[in-house]
Parts: C-alpha cells; sequence; structure tokens
C-alpha cells in the first residue's frame, strides 16, 4: 500500500558474512553489522534497532566504505540474548523507512519479519557443501534379491497382498496394489550403486524409512529399532555406513515421530492389555479399538506425546528411537522427521515446541551436528528460530512457488480435474519473489542456509512431469534449485529425465538402462552440482533478489570472495530483457562472465541487456 | 510487489459477529465463518483454509448471500484448537488469491498473519462500552492537604530534596527537581473531582503508581503492598473504590513487575544479607552495591524472575502482589503493568512468555473479568495471542502512526533537535494504515477489540501539543481514539485543551479554573465517548480500512444493527475527497448521516464526493 521509492530497493542485508562479521557467534560476542544503500539515495542517518530485552535501541551507523554504486553503513552489536533481532531505520530526506527482512516501509512492523541472529547456535558444518540425493528404498535398485518381500507375504485390512512386480512394470495404484507392490530394492543395492552416486557429485543420501514395516513405503512403522530384514536388516544399514564413509557420504534417515504402524509391537501390547506401560503412548477413546490415528488412517496410529514414557522412548532416553542410530555402527548424520507438522499436536493439546526443544536438546547432546529435518507442507518456521529444527522441506519457501512459476501456463485438465483447490495459472515472478521473501524473512538467515529444497519428492509430481516434459524449462529448475540458498537434494531418477506425475508414478523404479538416460541432463546436473560444492557465493554467500516480473527473475548470491547474478526466464515467449542491476552494487562497466558458457555480459546504464532469451534459459553470471 | 486487482480490495474479513458467528466460541464448538466478496469479483470457489493440528485443510465455502453489490460467502468452523488460525483461498479467473488479516495476495506467506479465533478465551466483557480516564494522581486535585510531602521530607541519590510546587506553577525539569517537586494531588481529590468524570462519561479510571515510593512519579516503588500515606493510603484506596462503585466506574491501577525501588525493603534485606530470602530476587553482581537495574538507574533495581519464589511474591501465591488488591475493599478491575516489554527479561535469561502465562492463570483463577494491560512502546503481540495479556498500551498500532499522520507537517526544530532517531516528516494514510493493519493483524480479534488505545500518556507529549495547539486536528485525533477498535483512554487534561509536549511539561498539574476550559473541546470529548458507548458498531463493530493517500482516510466500522464510515482530513489543504466506497459493501443511493451533524450523503457511482475538506474535518456517517 505504501509507496516505496525506487531508492530503497537498492537496501540491501542479509544476515551473510558480508553483512554480518560473524553468523554464527558466541554469546557475548560482539560482531559487526553491515548495511549496503545506493550511493545516491537521499540518507541522512541509519540506526541499526534492536531491542535488548525488549526495549528498543538505537545506535547510529557510521559510512566505513563506499564505491561509487554503494555506501556501506555498519555499526557494532553485542548477542546479549540467545535470539537478538534487528531492523534498520533508515532517516531519509523523504522520511523514515524502516528496512527488515521483507524490505523498506514507511510504516512499522511487529518483529516477526526482522533479521534474527542466534547466539551459540550450532550449525551442522559439513551442510555448507551439501548436496542430498532421495532414494525410496524399494525403488532404487535390488542388490540382494534372496531378500525381497515374497509375493502374499502378509495381507492389510483392505485385503491386499503382497505382490512382486518386475523392475520395469510401473507401481500400482493404490486400489489394486494398497501400497504391497514391491520391486526389491534395498541397502545392497544402494551399497552397489554408489559409485553412480559419487560421480554424479551428491554428497548425502537421504533414505525414505527403512525400518521394518509392511507397506512398500514404509512409514506403518512396526519397529524403530531394526532396518526392514527385506531391505537388510540392521547389517545392511551398517555396511551402507561403512560404504558412505569410504565414499565421504552423509546419511539422512527417515522417521515418524508422529505415528506408528498400526502393527508395532508398543500398540499391540497397548491393545491387548489397557493397563500395558505402553498403552499410555496411544489415544484410545474406547480401548482397544477406537483410537486416535493419523488423518483417519486406522493402520497409523497417532502418539500421545502427553506420555513422559513415549517422550523418553522416543528421544529423551539415551537408547531411545532418536538417539540410538546416531551411535556406531549407524552413526547417521540427521533425520528427517515425517509428518514434523503434526508431530505432538492433538486438538486442545499442542506439545509441538516442547517436544521439538526436547528431541533437539537429546539428539545434539550425543551429536551436535546432526540435522534435523522436518516433514512440513505449510509453515514450519515456528519451528525454525533456532531451539528446535534445523530445517524442514521447503516446500512453501522455495519448492511450491517454483513449481507454480515455472511451469508458465495453465495447468492442463489431468492435473486439475476433482482438485477445485489446485491453482491452475502460473504464477508471476514478483509472487514468487514474494512468497520465497516470506518464508525466507521468517526464519533467521543461518536457518535459510540449511533448509532443504527439493524440486520434488516421493509425496509429490516430478518436476519433469511437471514442466510438461520440457527439459529446458527442468534445467531451469535445476539452476534455481542449484543456486538457491540451503541443502538441496535431488529426486533420484530426475537427474537421467524421469516421469511421473502422482503417487505411485513418481515412485517408479529407477531406470538402470543407462541407454535410455537423458546424459547431457545428467551431465547439466553433475556441472551445477559442483558448482553448488564449490563456489564460495553459493555455499556461504547472501541473497538479494534483483528482479522480478512475470517470466522473468534475478537473483545474486554474494559471499567476500564470489558475487553471482542468476538469472532466469520461464518464458513462455523468448523476452528481450533489461534486467536493472546498480541497486545489486554492480556499477556501470562491470564484465560479468556466464560461467556455464563462457560469454560475457556488461552492465551499462545500471542494467544488464539480453536480446532474447529462451523460455529455460538460465544464466548464471559471475562478476 | 504483487499485483493486486482491484477487486481483491473489497475481499473482506475481520473476526467480528457479522464475519464470525460467535467471536467468543467455546472449545469443540461449532461457528459460521464468512467472507465478504464484491459481487461483480471474478471469484469461482472460495476455501476456508485452517491447519487443525499443523495440516492443511480447506473447506470450500458456498454463496450464501447476495445483495447487488456483495457476495457473502460462508461455511462452518469447528474449534479444534486453543488457539486457530485460519485464511482463505480465493480461486478467481486470474489465479488464486490468498487472504489473510494482511489482504490478499497471490503469494502464500507464513501463518503468522492469519485470522486467529481463541476457544474458551475470558475476555472481560465490561471493556466493550468502557472508556478509561488517566490520572497522575499527584496533578490531579489535592483532596486532603494533611496528607501533602513536606519539603524536605527526603532526598534522592542525586541531591535533590522533596519540594513542595504551587498547583499554577509548572513542574521542575529533572535536573531542578529530581522527579522529587510534588502539588499534593491525592486519592481524596480524585473522589471529589468523581462527579466531573462522570459528567464527561468515562467510564473506568487507569492510575499511575500509587504505591509508597519515593518520588512523584511512584514508579521507584518501596511497598507493593501499601497505598503512598501521602496519597490517603489503603484506606484512601477503599473510599476511592466505594465512590467508583457509586459512580459504576472501573479502576485499574499501575504496578511495575519489572524492577522495584531501591528502598524497597526487599532489596534493603538483600543488600543488607545476601543470605536473606529476598537476595534471590535480584542480580547482584556483586553484593551489595554492584546490581542489576533497569537502563542503568540504580534507584530502579531489576527483579530476577528465575527465583520462585520471587514469582510466589509477586503473582502466584494468593496474597502476592498482583492478586491481592483484587480483594475486598479494594477489587480493582486490572492492572497497567509498567515495562512490561522487559519483565523478566535478562540476556541470555528470557522468561517472559512464562512469566505472563504465569500472570495470567493467577490473576484470572481470581477474577476472569480482571483487565491485564502490558505496556509496551514496541511489538507486544508475541503477549497477545490469548494466553498472556489481555491488551497492551497501544502505541504502535495506533497511537505513534497517528500522531505522525495527524501534524501533517514536518516537524519543528524544538521538537527534533538532537533527535535524529525522530521522523520530522509526516506520515502518509497509506502508512498509517499499514501500520496499523500489521499490528492489528498479528493478533487475534477478541484481542483488538480490546487493545489499549490512547492519544498520549504521562510518557508522551500532549496531542495537543504534537499537532502544533491546531484544534481541528486534536479534535480530529479524538475521532480516531473513540471511533478505533479498543479500549480508549483519555489523558486528563487533554479534554480541557492542556498542552505539554515533553516531561515534565506533559504533567502539568489539572486546570480547575474552569474560566479556562476549552468547554467546547469538553463538549466534543463528551459527545464522542457518548457515542462510543452507546454505538453497537463502536462497542462491537469489525473494521475495514476503505480510503487512505496521503492527507484523507476512510474506514467501517460494522455490526449487524449498525454500519458507520468514518472519514478523516488531516490536510493540511482543504481536499476535494472522492472516496470509493463500494468495496466497502455500500450500493449506490445509499444515504449516509452524519451522526454529528445531520448531513446527509448519498453513495454514487460507487463513491462518496466531498467538496472541500478542511484539514481537521471528520465525519462520522451512519449508513
Amino acid at each position: 500500500m505504501t509507496l516505496r521509492p525506487h531508492w530503497t530497493a537498492g537496501l540491501h542485508h542479509d544476515g551473510s558474512e558480508l553483512y554480518v562479521s560473524n553468523p554464527l557467534p558466541r554469546s557475548g560476542e560482539t560482531i559487526t553489522v553491515r548495511l549496503r544503500a545506493p550511493a545516491d539515495a537521499p540518507v541522512r542517518h541509519i540506526f541499526l534497532r534492536t531491542a535488548p530485552d525488549g526495549e528498543e535501541d538505537l545506535k547510529m551507523m557510521r559510512r566505513a566504505r563506499e564505491d561509487g554504486v554503494s555506501v556501506w553503513w555498519e555499526t557494532t552489536l553485542t548477542l546479549t540474548m540467545p535470539r537478538l533481532n534487528y531492523r534498520f531505520k533508515v532517516m531519509s530526506g523523504e522520511g523514515a523507512y524502516w528496512y527488515n527482512a521483507l524490505g523498506a516501509s514507511r510504516a512499522n512492523s511487529p518483529d516477526g519479519y526482522d533479521f534474527k541472529l542466534l547466539a551459540d547456535f550450532a550449525a551442522p558444518a559439513w551442510l555448507e557443501a551439501g548436496v542430498f540425493y532421495q532414494i525410496f528404498p524399494d525403488r532404487f535398485y535390488n542388490g540382494d534379491p534372496a531378500n525381497d518381500v515374497p509375493p502374499g507375504a502378509w495381507t492389510n485390512h483392505h485385503g491386499h497382498a503382497v505382490q512382486r512386480r518386475a523392475w520395469d512394470e510401473p507401481p500400482l495404484p493404490w486400489n489394486d496394489g494398497g501400497n504391497l507392490d514391491f520391486y526389491g530394492g534395498d541397502l545392497a543395492g544402494i551399497i552397489q550403486k554408489l559409485d553412480v552416486l559419487r560421480e554424479l557429485g551428491v554428497t548425502g543420501l537421504y533414505l525414505n524409512p527403512i525400518f521394518t514395516a509392511y507397506s512398500n513405503h514404509r512409514y506403518d512403522i512396526a519397529d524403530y529399532n531394526h532396518v526392514d530384514p527385506h531391505l537388510g536388516g540392521n547389517t545392511a544399514l551398517a555396511e551402507l555406513r561403512r560404504a558412505l564413509d569410504k565414499a565421504g557420504m552423509r546419511l539422512v534417515l527417515d522417521v515418524t515421530p508422529n505415528h506408528c504402524g498400526a502393527r508395532h509391537h508398543w500398540f499391540l501390547a497397548a491393545q491387548a492389555d489397557a493397563h500395558a506401560p505402553t498403552a499410555e503412548y496411544f489415544t484410545f477413546h474406547h480401548h482397544p479399538d477406537d483410537y486416535e490415528c493419523w488423518l483417519g488412517h486406522r493402520s497409523l496410529v497417532k502418539l500421545n506425546y502427553h506420555s513422559a514414557r513415549l517422550r523418553d522412548a522416543m528421544y529423551a532416553a539415551p537408547d531411545s528411537v532418536l538417539r540410538r542410530w546416531l551411535l556406531p555402527p549407524y552413526r547417521i548424520d540427521g533425520w528427517r522427521l515425517d509428518v514434523a507438522n503434526m508431530t505432538a499436536r492433538q486438538g486442545m493439546q499442542q506439545l509441538e515446541h516442547k517436544i521439538w526443544r526436547g528431541v533437539r536438546r537429546a539428539v545434539k547432546a550425543d551429536q551436535p551436528e546432526t540435522y534435523l529435518v522436518g516433514e512440513n507442507f505449510y509453515d514450519g518456521t515456528p519451528h525454525l528460530q533456532g531451539d528446535e529444527l534445523d530445517a524442514v522441506m521447503n516446500y512453501q519457501g522455495f519448492t511450491i512457488p517454483v513449481w507454480s512459476w515455472l511451469r508458465g501456463r495453465e495447468l492442463p485438465a489431468e492435473v486439475t480435474y476433482g482438485r477445485e483447490w489446485l491453482d491452475p495459472f502460473p504464477l508471476p515472478a514478483e509472487a514468487l519473489a514474494e512468497q520465497w521473501q516470506r518464508f525466507r524473512a521468517a526464519v533467521p538467515w543461518v536457518v535459510t542456509r540449511q533448509q532443504f529444497n527439493q524440486l520434488g519428492s516421493h509425496d509429490t509430481p516430478r518436476i519433469l512431469s511437471l514442466v510438461g516434459g520440457d527439459k529446458n524449462l527442468l534445467r531451469l529448475g535445476v539452476v534455481l534449485l542449484l543456486t538457491f540458498p540451503g541443502v538441496p537434494c535431488i529426486y533420484y531418477g530426475d537427474e537421467i529425465g524421469m516421469e511421473g506425475l502422482f503417487d505411485p508414478d513418481n515412485r517408479r523404479p529407477m531406470r538402470w538402462d543407462t541407454t535410455t538416460w537423458d546424459m547431457d541432463l545428467r551431465e547439466f546436473y553433475r556441472r551445477l552440482i559442483a558448482l553448488r560444492r564449490s563456489a564460495p557465493a553459493l555455499r556461504r554467500g547472501g541473497f538479494q533478489m534483483v528482479y522480478a516480473a512475470g517470466g522473468l527473475l534475478a537473483y545474486q548470491r554474494q559471499s567476500p570472495e564470489q558475487r553471482l547474478l542468476v538469472i532466469a526466464c520461464r518464458g513462455p515467449e523468448p523476452l528481450a530483457a533489461d534486467v536493472p542491476v546498480r541497486h545489486a552494487g554492480l556499477a556501470d562497466g562491470t564484465p560479468l562472465t556466464d560461467v556455464l558458457n563462457g560469454t560475457t555480459h556488461t552492465v551499462q546504464d545500471g542494467r544488464l541487456r539480453f536480446d532474447g532469451l529462451q523460455a529455460g534459459a538460465a544464466l548464471i553470471l559471475q562478476a
């Protein structure tokens, strides 16, 4: 609503090293905080605004450095609180502007979108160069046919029985298969194919559940303490760990703290005896058959965190589920916490903050470098303030707006039919930028840089299918994924051009006939992964949205050593693009080199001009 | 950044009765939720979006009613959680728009600015028609000269001694008086002048501190359990209570839970003996003389809420400070909690949420209708989510933007000199609206309607001085104060035209020579107070910002029985105003009557036209 003068777009701060002398300060430490402003802005003074113990403090900043395009204002700041929020008050010849993580505004705001610093935050250092690869274990590779699930081995309560599928058959829809169609993929298979992944360049695996369960997705967990024998059991996991150590790779496992399977021995005991020790882990409306379950799925029984004994079993005790797998010989590096958004929440009893704080304390006490990623399709930011989760699967803050922007066309009827809640219209880049910004602005920068970003997962359409099979748009998506702040994760097979819209099509077995692979695409992934791992600006650089309009967007990643400008055009029409960049601190005459193809562009009149950007064009320009 | 099509400005929802069938539902209750949309908007479907236990739920709404201008969409909602947030997903022919308490956006957002419902929230019902009057006790009226503080009675550690001032002398600046200049105002004086206040129409008093202390403002409290004998002691408070009962008036007292005076017996005992029971109430860096104090004031000693014994003494025990005054014969109706923003916050130990939840539980257990108002010049919204405070002094969400907009001119040098952090430029109405909205949007509607709104207090310039003595602008401010959602409070003497910019000028004694009163102004206050108390739209109505541009703003208050449109012009130039109102649901041809002067205006082409609005013009139009 408020008018923002043009110059305010050139104000920039983020929590990265150029702007915060130490993004990971200790409590009591004094750091330097900087704000970049356009040299020609009508700025009189700038104050750093904090609220130590809740009382406003305005500290006048000094002009520390000028380079013709920008003025760098700076002052010091002492970490007096565990979480310290700050914004800037820019006194201009046109009135005072507040500048927080949502940008500049004449109006003042609640503190929620202030920049935030955490004292004594132990960020897992290994995430900086981390690139994950997600594997759905039953569908990756069958390394040991001896442990396959035999057809008919069991049935579910809907009457489906285990079926064996051939590797090149499509997975069965739920009505036909009931998630009991198995392909035989296992941990031995992953070990055998590790070289392929190392060649791709990924540095870690995220595996969908591997604990003993009765469905092909294994979210209906029956025993948190044993790896499913059909995947090779605990022994195979120890072997995988050894193989990953040799490959220099990390391992994140998937666990569901929200519910367990109805065949879990905790629940069987509770059903058998209302006074069993584990009976309090559950909520029986009427013992034994009327119990709280997850979203109406009777095979998935809600866990009740009001029970201190359950909290012990799940995370608090040394041999709890979330701690035991951190120990040798498994030494996993992180947990992907399934249904984290709903865990410990039950109507009038909302215990989520208490539980996640407890989980963090317990897990980090053993292994401070453990990575805690929550599944959350919605707003995970309340759990990302430094004392609960390290990250969420960043659907709202990255993935979903990318999908909607990238496709650039109305969704076809086969996608939208019966889904009135799905927006068929593509998102303009302005809205993409706004959504990215809001979710980024709600969390500390050091959390943003460890958010778990994907273009798709076992729960979503594959990106290639979502963009209608357009490989150029897919590549554009890959550039966004691998240049965006956070930890990128590639869903198995996306890199060779696999397709699949909805479950179970998005869980087709990995194709191992390499003649069917899109080798150019895979090479593109490989180059981008290598860049993501090596470029300082991508490893540690800040983020500034530089331009966003319709089908075109541009952002800058900048570290003290390097500045990269990403320009992305989704089309649909080729664009004669004219991208303003002076407000990103780029002076006229600055040459920029495309790191993908070596061509050079020069800033003129504060702008970069491109004659024709094709749909799917993605430039990564280094200044 | 995102483009918002014109029709989205006509989407409206707030938590009031027209939009929520019961704004104060019990847990488990099912209510009806409505959204108003323009009849000509390209809307296909609208979903009510909630997240029960954290999982998104989209419920399709139905077109329940149309009136040619608006369509009312509705659905039901069950209160399954203590605090339930919701927003709307509006599927249009131009893409999906999310509509939350900040308005419509193509981009999705974190949940913080969702609309919010509270289950089982016990709102003090008496606030609905409440209008407070703030009194600084030493400066209102001397009803009992026998209890006056004798000159020289004591000194402070800066060497000031008690001085007696004559009623018509100005208060002394701190350097000369050290806040030891007394006028003799007391509780007997308030009792004697109660008829004057009843005639004005106010329904409650908010008194600055009355407990035993050693300064004229009495924030350096020495004994929480005794009313200062120079104000008449506990007996006088009991008498005031009886007088207020007779007058049908409420009483809010001021207490400082953040610190006590260095002469408080708790602190004297702690200084005398490091093992005294009260020693743990404080933080001694080095016993006895190096202790944590408030913002460096050695006479104000910070209280340390890590001490369970202090928590008992302050609020948890039945005879604690915050509970004992709720009992007969005092039966106070509320607490204004001084320095609430900093209470229980000390560097790495931030206990504020725990403490305010504890205070609420303790106080409301005795008296559910007790009103808890925190002082907070900054962001109080984290404490206004239903389980801590009832309200804050709404400086950010009402007062400060009103000051800055209303003055309509650059601040003069005598105000800004040496205050580089003060914005000399007036705020445009767009920014006023935005700031109001952000602070409103961050809290549940039922909290908004009990926020404590003022045009000024003992801590701020008086409104008349702030607008440069312009009585028209003052009246405009009074209209805003008394038509804005929340509980208005008038600072003593504002209603007769008293002036005073900074402390101590803003604390001049009340003038009792009625020949010096601006009787027209006082009558204007009286009329507005009467309207505020009787008009359903002001007592219970929702709030829609209708127009905001530069020096002009308009908003609507609407209840099921009544619709009022407030139009305010701060100038400086007279304006030929053309206010669009169709998006407020007003049809062409609707006549509106000015409740202040009876003139009638008619909606034409979706607009209200005014030939010339003078600076300070304020219209309250009833449809």
